[in-house]
């Protein structure tokens, strides 16, 4: 069975000693973070994953999800009270404002909380997950009448949310869409269509779903500028908040699938059931696109997560497993082997990993604390920083932390040997797991779409320019400094690639747009290297900081310079190739005919 | 449901225009090899792979494999069936000497069927594919009177084999082997121990099940240099070959896995059961290497054979779903969307798979040549330079065939997007099913440090001086070919990168070992791509001397020129990252504590 302890020192670290949450004050909300309160909250979110949540993870898994034959679902053992502890602790509202019950305080903390639960637990953690991305959604585009309406009893827990997009013939294509809506005399629409692969579309954790689905309303024009946004609940919501009778809305089936088990993955049959329209006819994807952000991040954060929890299983394995001894000698004269820890290809898978998700979550955090200044602050201009910063980071991070994060769960298996190839060990359920993070929430190619066709000449190439100037001047600031060298002067190279192929694109992508589609994947990851390099600057700054003053955390913060230079040396030179791969266009790839494949 | 459509053309271009089998009429069982009999042989493979075995594959991994109570273990549906067929189509021993029943053709020919076999189901592909390591193991090492008693039965099909090394503390490191062997006064053992992960262990596929089991003789040294090889029959085999009583080893229970859930994966007990010496006492390891390169080398074939059938999946589906616009422009106005294969993305990801898989045939195909030499001819120093090839190539073709192989699942899974994660489409089961060949018969990492640790240096660094060689005096031959020049240019400068790393193994890695272990998996990859593009120069090369007489094969021919470039363009650059992190060394690598893990 596989651990997990979350890491909160890590993160209390990246708050306070990287990004200074303490400096962010008058934001609103923030003030009520105070170092104690925040710390309290980490470690009751670290009690309840490690405690309720790991324990039901394989078995979850093992049992899957049911549908019976009236159309209900029954999440696994022990789901339903794990989620009854989620809503009451109010762990979903966090960070909703106080006017709909929430508790106000900064996004990073959410996301951090998150990431323990999903790290415990992914399939059970996307149900709570889901709630807030809809809750996003609301906040930001419903009406008062529909937020009263709905959004203290998602917040409170007692329903749950979900996001209905994808059918059969469409999923990245949104404007082949079909489910139609017809207006009726009251205001309402009767929804009617097919809508696949709806992660928690039906459960038995919550009295209520709330779904959010895009649908064409009769006569609306074709393609993408004719859909529109409803909210329609599972059971209608009577005055006073009671519920009424059922709507039309119901699972058809749910998914066999890869992995998550645990989250019934459904398809919902919508047959003139009543909805509500969110926001602006017509302007649907507009108001979806608010929740695809927040839920974008968190899927990279899903990356994260799985990468963790799978390197902490990797590494107390290769501290126990006794296998042959050390090629420098025998580390360990009174075993009768040494652990496999000792072995450089085994340290260079766990190196590898822990490389990646101590930086990675930094960059979940650094663009939580934009999404949170973004939404905050009174400075339009801070806002409007912050806003480019999250348009931009959203798909990289999506795209590369869950590419990273899935090969890090075949690396950690891979660490187990044979044991890690047998489900018992768990460690494969993590690789199925972390899986479906690619594919979901836009797959990983179109998030490189998204950050080369549309975020990065936006408005001017503004969001671009801004992350080069921040990271460029960083550069040369700490240029001087002889202990910082080490890992400014590698990022220094890396962000030449990246301005290198920035600059390509602008050359070779307008007359030739398959010359941008041929290089959108490496430049996604290019680009996450270079950022996930600056994180590991600013880490490293912090630590070289803390360590006169470090006392009992001295070797954590030794631990990280040698990781941070790994990174440095090992993971940050790919960015070459990527440039490369970017340098010779579309030529090859795109030479064969369509039947030759 | 997933299809199949084996690569025969390819491989009779890869055997008569790249290889010329018809030069090496003077091998035995060669001249039998004739253009028309090789063609029959992979058409009929081809066919009952398509026909009998891609049904039953998904339907094996839904029902798996079950246990009784009594200890026997059922196939899944179908298996028995297909098994019978193997057996009466004479498949297990095409390449067998006749004196045991065998047709004696070239290694080459049953390896590229077993690659179909694979494709189609590679669960049951095992089973077979088992039985010939094990015949191969015994025709080099087994007494006469155990040759005569076993191989006949085990060739036509009747017997199966399985290899029987790990125990539950002792995978990797065979020295910690616990298994006994007690001498009997009549000659034979009794066998005492328990070994896991035995693949196809126990199953009704066969009316006996002959194990090679190693063991430590009562009184032998310890570590690896204490250990014997046994063959232990479930079945005793009377005088005259009827099968007696059960000898004494039984499955104690079979693996819940992640994949090849057809092929029954067995915690074997042995509690005194009779087993025969199979060569000298304490040379057990001898004889099993035998086993192991043969089975290493079918490993990697796996890894193709996975990334071919999910290759060409990826590759209907691109072509059938309809999914947004080119970003060049509407390719097909006609129907509401264009096929997704338009897009670079995608293009990406069939392009990859392609350009390795096509390169990957035809390295296994010239290793498989090699071992026919080796095994063949009557020439000392031609055996000696095959077999030195080999030895060589085994660890890069399992290692690189495997990582890349499963790498190439994922990407095929990827392009069906939502739909890769459901199980019907079988997709998952083909990366779940791949994922195991990274890790069985040596996980990867010992791959490599078999390759650094071994290999290089072995005789003087013999063999790979032997490869450099040849592939650099093609580089310099074909060089002043103009046509050639796009593939033999970036080929010189991998080649180059090879070397460079070999050179920093001899410099570096003699005073401090750790340098060769953290590099190795890097140059185990190094390798592969140059291995794999001087298959690709071989590839153009025929191809441009096929195509002035080619009639219908010119599409097929310029596909392979383009796809030759894309390699060169696009994979084989990575050559200068592995070089780079090799020359890193061990510094960061090895330089946290353990208890930092």
């Amino acid at each position: 069975m596989p651990t997990y302890k979350a890491p909160v020192d890590d993160a209390l670290f990246l708050m306070n000693d990287v990004f200074h949450l303490d400096r962010y004050g008058n934001l609103p909300g923030f003030a009520d973070a105070s170092p104690d309160i925040v710390e309290a909250v980490l470690r009751e979110a670290a009690k309840f994953s490690e405690a309720v949540l790991t324990p039901l993870n394989r078995a979850g898994d093992v049992e899957g999800c049911t549908r019976r034959d009236d159309g209900n679902v029954a999440t696994p053992t022990g789901f339903k009270d794990a989620y009854r502890q989620v809503a009451e602790g109010g762990w979903i509202g966090i960070s909703v404002p106080a006017e709909f019950g929430g508790q106000g305080l900064p996004a990073m903390l959410t996301i951090q909380v998150n990431e323990f639960l999903c790290s415990a637990n992914m399939a059970f953690a996307m149900y709570p997950g889901l709630t807030q991305g809809a809750i996003a959604a609301l906040v930001v585009h419903a009406s008062p009448e529909l937020k009263q309406k709905y959004l203290p009893k998602m917040v409170e827990g007692v329903w749950t949310g979900t996001m209905n997009l994808t059918e059969p013939h469409c999923g990245t294509d949104l404007g082949l869409l079909r489910t139609k809506a017809v207006k009726q005399p009251d205001g309402s629409y009767k929804i009617t269509g097919t809508k696949i692969f709806i992660s928690a579309g039906e459960h038995d954790l919550a009295e209520n779903i709330i779904h959010l689905v895009l649908a064409r309303i009769e006569g609306a024009p074709a393609g993408t500028k004719g859909i529109s946004l409803f909210v329609v609940p599972k059971f209608m919501v009577l005055e006073g908040g009671k519920l009424g009778p059922r709507n039309g809305v119901s699972c058809g089936s749910i998914e066999e699938k890869m992995g998550i088990h645990g989250n019934a993955t459904c398809v919902m049959n919508y047959d003139g059931a009543t909805g509500w329209l969110i926001g602006e006819e017509n302007r649907g994807l507009n108001a979806m696109f608010v929740m695809m952000n927040e839920a974008r991040l968190g899927v990279g954060v899903q990356g994260l997560a799985l990468s963790e929890v799978a390197y902490q299983n990797a590494a107390i394995y290769a501290k126990e497993r006794l296998q042959g001894r050390a090629i420098s000698g025998v580390k360990y004269p009174d075993k009768p082997a040494d652990p496999i820890v000792v072995h450089p290809d085994v340290r260079r898978n766990l190196m590898n990993i822990r490389a990646f998700n101590e930086a990675a979550r930094a960059l979940v955090m650094w663009t939580a604390l934009k999404a949170d200044i973004a939404h905050r602050s009174e400075d339009e201009k801070e806002r409007q920083s912050a806003d480019d910063h999250m348009g931009l980071l959203t798909p990289v991070i999506k795209g590369v932390l869950t590419d990273t994060g899935f090969a890090n769960t075949v690396m950690a298996q891979q660490v187990f040997g044979g044991h890690g190839y047998i489900a018992e060990h768990g460690m494969e359920q993590f690789v199925r797991d972390a899986r479906i993070a690619q594919i979901y929430e836009g797959a990983n190619g179109i998030q490189a779409l998204d950050l080369v066709g549309r975020k990065l000449g936006r408005d001017g190439g503004r969001a671009m320019m801004a992350f080069f100037n921040e990271v460029s001047a960083y550069i040369k600031e700490k240029s001087a400094d002889e202990k910082m060298k080490p890992y400014v002067a590698p990022l220094g190279v890396a962000l030449g690639h990246l301005q290198q192929a920035s600059m390509w694109f602008m050359q070779n992508a307008l007359g030739r747009p398959d010359n941008a589609g041929a290089g959108s994947y490496d430049y996604m990851h290019l680009f996450g290297l270079v950022a996930l390099g600056y994180m590991w600057c600013r880490i490293a700054e912090a630590a070289l900081a803390k360590l006169p003053k470090a006392n009992g955390s001295a070797p954590r913060m030794n631990a990280k310079l040698t990781t941070a230079r790994f990174f440095m040396e090992r993971m940050l030179p790919e960015t070459a190739s990527h440039l490369a791969r970017i340098q010779t266009g579309a030529g090859s790839m795109m030479e064969l005919p369509d039947e030759a494949f």
